[in-house]
């Protein structure tokens, strides 16, 4: 199994010219079917440190219905505003939480969206 | 810009082992920022047909607020039921609409998920 180094910049979306309003993380995870407790176990632990952030307002967790997904995981949260979400992406404890070695398995591909259609 | 041909089976999410609750779409969308407008317009007319479809339930398109990501439209759409998702992925007038010449321009990445974590 390969180690992906990410480090806690690759882990953090990339900014755009700042908006005020509500944002969503779409962070999408690749991690191979049969891995798939192992990093929802890690995914938990990590997110405990993001649910208690100020301006964290929400989020759904998926898993692909089919094993020929390339993002097999997808975690989808919303905050209040792109700077509750950058100040959650600082400090010693956002580190610790997301270059934790165990993470190096799990390649993340994080962005940043602002929601410009809603229906139903 | 060069054009992708995909077809109707590219456009829609592969199958699974097939699942009986709800299901969630996610389709990432790779567009041009200059092209936004004409992406936007182009997917409002197409989404219809499928918010009148059998089992839809809700959708939010969204728009990276950075220039720097792959997929800068991700549209997230959740269904009653994956047979009503595949449903509404066959028949005369899908294809039509998701074959239309324009969307040669904006390559998608269609996948299916089940929601396993959400808090707040």
């Amino acid at each position: 199994m390969s180690t992906q180094a990410m480090t806690a910049e690759q882990r953090t979306a990339p900014t755009g010219s700042e908006t005020t309003g509500p944002v969503t993380l779409v962070n999408s995870f690749v991690v191979k079917p049969e891995r798939d407790e192992a990093f929802h176990q890690l995914w938990t632990k990590t997110s405990e440190y993001f649910r208690r952030q100020p301006g964290f307002v929400s989020l759904r967790l998926h898993r692909a219905v089919s094993d020929d997904a390339q993002y097999r995981w997808i975690n989808v949260a919303n905050w209040e505003s792109e700077a509750d979400f950058r100040a959650a992406h600082t400090g010693e404890e956002f580190r610790a939480v997301v270059t934790a070695p165990e993470w190096g398995e799990y390649p993340s591909s994080p962005n940043l969206y602002e929601v410009v259609t809603t229906a139903g």
